[in-house]
């Protein structure tokens, strides 16, 4: 049973929907602040799409993870197989009133609720190229410190 | 004529001494902004000292900029050339009011009030290896997006 329904006139300006996301959002930081990954949200790639979490391991490695709150949420996104372009792993992330069954075996999968996520199935990795993995980096890298300084200026 | 006294018995514990350390990190900061450069105050660096602001370019060329509040300020500091190790170009930031005759002509120097800052001097580039910039780069990135998220986390 989904807790958003899919059948719904546009689950996508359903209130709830972004509340939802932003809790598996939550989770998923939580798990990833536990395994030590660093994370920027909301990062525009170089094609111009917006990566919903990308995180950055110690040894550089990058993975994404595209965040669905709803059935229709991932059957609205045709264009998912592209962030393999950006990254090493490409997670989704939900939470328990989607489906699990749903995603496609070859990306990982995270079920998260406020507090943490779980992951369900890990991802296969499909390396970068040493300059995707540089543009990558600096793209991560700048975001972070520009966001850091803005929220430092505004605090005065 | 500084504004604060070298011969003040422990200038480092002037409490005007970090307002204008503060100040002078603010306008490097705008300068920086105009210059399209990203940035991460208080940097810890794999020496274990701390760089007081570490700076982005679009290139991944990396700059360390050490502040220098007072003359006492700079003349009790014998490491700084180890910064050189860590970054591409090295500079001195300080205000109007420490003579800029004081700092070393291999480094940069930027004379900042709270409001910008101007560089009159630019800095002799001594380009990291690949090995190092990626470390640093790493290092850069992983801090200013652990320090967002619990910037973010703090605000709910």
């Amino acid at each position: 049973m989904t807790i958003i329904s899919p059948h719904s006139a546009n689950p996508l300006v359903d209130g709830r929907q972004s509340d939802r996301a932003m809790m598996v959002r939550r989770g998923v930081q939580r798990l990833f602040s536990d395994l030590r990954l660093s994370m920027v949200p909301e990062l525009a790639l170089a094609s111009g799409r917006r990566a919903d979490l990308v995180a950055l391991g110690g040894n550089g490695e990058i993975w994404i993870v595209e965040i669905k709150s709803s059935v229709e949420d991932f059957r609205s996104d045709h264009k998912w197989p592209e962030y393999r372009q950006h990254c090493d792993r490409l997670f989704f992330a939900t939470h328990g009133g989607v489906p699990a069954d749903l995603f496609p075996n070859e990306c990982g999968l995270i079920i998260a609720d406020e507090w943490s996520g779980h992951m369900l199935r890990e991802a296969p990795e499909h390396r970068l190229a040493a300059a995707t993995r540089k543009a990558m980096l600096l793209r991560f890298a700048k975001a972070a410190a520009d966001r850091l300084l803005l929220a430092e200026l505004a605090a005065g």
